[in-house]
């Protein structure tokens, strides 16, 4: 079909990485934006802009309506909808579909099914992915889960099935403090949520957060682009992410990957996708899949070469894959660093006018941001300002170049988490690569305490 | 010997690169600047600065007196020259290493061979490198201009050898006229330079700048990292760099590259050079080479991997080249725009305030350069304020991107040469590599006609 003319339904650093893509395949943009991002980079650089509404997001960026129409009033064929915001909504990728305008994005079949937390977990079984092994179900005595525990192997975690926030949820170390832990779990349930039904799953101490760049091309091909590390986390948030990741050996990337590549073969799953498990003691247990393109997308770029978004656009225009899994090569080490407008340690939103900008620069070092001096950061939408993504032939080489390209970072006028980022190309567990999902936050309130 | 802290003896983009070569190797840097670059960025980055005299380059950055006590007051361990300045004065490498300071280039010797035009190629020659074919001297005879000129071949040139500027040389087509050109060649010579004599050498009509890049330990051993094509010249100037060359194959790279290394390893050469040659019909012509790092050294880094600086460093240091020649690998395409402030076709120099600046970025576009909004381009030195290094798969993708990052390059406040590349990058014979040392020049007073 030919795709000439890509509305980006999203602002920030990734509308533009999206206009950089486009642009590249000679295909014109049309930005969209709100009242708030009338300035925005990407709204300059693209070749037609759109105003859709007011600055909140729900009135702009979530509009699918406006975003629609400008779609139609400016000829765009094709939509790209970033990460966010529309990304993940099957219904706005089946509008889109319905208006004649290719979607670049899966299929919305697929974007629902993995948007279903319980939905997702079955198919993923169904494909043979590993889930965290667990009662199928509620547990309805104690000899029940003592059975299901002694299979698992201790510790064991007991949850409650209506809840969250940890309410309800006990780790169960062994068998003799079982029934104590699971009466108190059904208490705590049943005073919290109105419900004691619990269940058991394996407890996982210390995880990491591995997860695998898949790309399928709707017809029964998929191909993945090996794992990311993005154990560094806050409040479920990433911080900074890297690939390949420290514990991840070739033979193991082969073998994982080969499996989540066989399931979204089988599933005929469509463009570009993550698949992400926790992973502890050598073994994987899948959590969800991002059916869309992530943020931490270019540490895989600087590994295999392939340009991620390239490749959504080429699956969206009916082209195959343009690489074979036997002709992809991973090289390298690359480390992305999130650059967020806030307080490097306290958190702390700090948007406003940025009074001077300067990237780093340099061999193998990449900035994805629109950000330049007199730029105004709105407060209305995520701190995210800019990626700095580095390059190295090992894991060292690019921590070295990565802390002289932190140094070099000028973001004057606002707070920002460079002096994060650079505490923590400091720390002997990062060095080593020997962190959790649970390590930021440890030694963040270590960092408090002291 | 362990290289601690290395005085930088440059300014500009050359001195930022040095610097971030140097610290991503955990190495300390000293900025050395002249008054009029008290606020330039590779001051700003540098761990120390000094300031080394008055604007003008003869009493800064060409002072060695000043330079080498800069180095003594602040205990730098090496000097790294960067290009242009001190960087092949033979007698400032001397006078750097009798202060037992590291001197980051080549061994003084050959930095004064290679600085002599006659003794240049003499030594080229004796290496076994190609040379443009001629008489071995002064021509005295019709006779003896007949017998050479059919051995090298019509059409040849003949040239005064006291010349300069073109007076005195003629192109001679066939042998019927060369008793006249001669003869006109020796009149002009002897009126321009009270001298007639004259020699005759091989006339190459559309050759191209085709130049090795190769590094030596300094015992013996060298690696050359394929070529680059500067064909894009205006007035001896290069304007855009490419690696590979559109012309030259594999099997010709590998050959050729052969032969450099070899003269290299037997010359002993330290550190980076590079081999220029005039290329026409398949056969190269040495015309000299350069002791030092070249303006476009990161056209070769983007295909190869390697980091030119680091290498530089390393070798200084006295450790051997960190690769061997099978294992290097050349992957892809790289083409750099040097960005001048000047007008894009008057070639004007337009020093002044950078009233907003914005770098492009994404992925494999790399810019090296101090500017940001506030800086005042100096009128004291090079035009050349950044440049723009971008990498692709192919030539075609290298090409596609590099117009989309022009596109984006902002830089307020003076006339850039940017319009000069982007022009470029729509030319055809540019598109199909189908471009000699002569092009620019002719394309330049072809549009000023129009």
């Amino acid at each position: 079909m030919a795709i000439t003319r890509i509305l980006i339904a999203n602002r920030g650093e990734i509308a533009l990485r999206i206009h950089r893509a486009a642009h590249e395949m000679g295909i014109e943009t049309v930005a969209v934006h709100s009242t708030a991002d009338a300035d925005a980079m990407h709204v300059r650089l693209a070749d037609s802009a759109v105003c859709i509404g007011p600055p909140a997001a729900a009135d702009s960026y979530l509009n699918i309506a406006a975003i629609i129409s400008a779609a139609e009033i400016t000829h765009a064929d094709a939509i790209h909808p970033g990460y966010g915001f529309l990304s993940e909504n099957a219904k706005f990728a089946e509008i889109v579909e319905a208006h004649n305008i290719a979607w670049i994005g899966p299929k919305p079949e697929h974007i629902r099914t993995m948007g279903d937390k319980v939905e997702a977990k079955r198919t993923a079984g169904a494909l043979g992915l590993p889930l965290v092994p667990g009662s199928d179900g509620a547990i309805e005595t104690t000899e029940e889960a003592k059975r299901v525990a002694a299979e698992i192997g201790y510790p064991v975690l007991v949850k409650a099935a209506s809840g969250g926030g940890g309410r309800g949820m006990k780790v169960i170390p062994d068998e003799a403090s079982l029934e104590t832990l699971v009466s108190q779990a059904k208490s705590e349930a049943k005073a919290a949520f109105g419900d004691d039904t619990v269940y058991i799953e394996k407890y996982l101490a210390n995880p990491r957060h591995i997860e695998f760049q898949i790309f399928g091309d709707g017809r029964g091909n998929a191909i993945h682009l090996g794992e990311r590390d993005c154990s560094l986390q806050r409040r479920h948030q990433k911080v900074l992410e890297e690939a390949p990741s420290p514990v991840i050996s070739p033979e193991e990337r082969e073998r994982m990957g080969g499996i989540v590549s066989k399931a979204m073969a089988d599933m005929g799953y469509r463009g570009a996708g993550t698949i992400e498990f926790l992973w502890e003691d050598g073994k994987f247990y899948f959590i969800e899949m991002n059916t869309r393109l992530q943020v931490e997308h270019p540490v895989t770029e600087a590994i295999t070469g392939l340009d991620l978004v390239r490749e959504q656009i080429r699956i969206a225009d009916g082209k195959p894959l343009s690489v074979t899994q036997d002709e992809l090569r991973f090289s390298g080490h690359a480390i992305e660093c999130r650059i967020n407008a806030e307080d490097a340690f306290t958190f702390t939103p700090s948007p406003g006018e940025v009074t001077s900008y300067h990237a780093a620069g340099g061999m193998h070092v990449r900035v994805d941001s629109g950000l330049y001096a007199g730029y105004r950061i709105p407060p209305y939408y995520d701190s995210m300002i800019a990626k700095l993504i580095v390059y190295g032939r090992t894991r060292e080489g690019c921590i070295m170049r990565l802390r002289r390209a932190l140094e070099e970072m000028v973001i004057g006028g606002v707070k920002t988490s460079i002096p994060l980022h650079e505490a923590l190309m400091q720390e002997p567990d990062f060095l080593n690569g020997d962190y959790s999902i649970k390590w930021l936050e440890e030694w963040l309130a270590k960092r408090q305490a002291d």
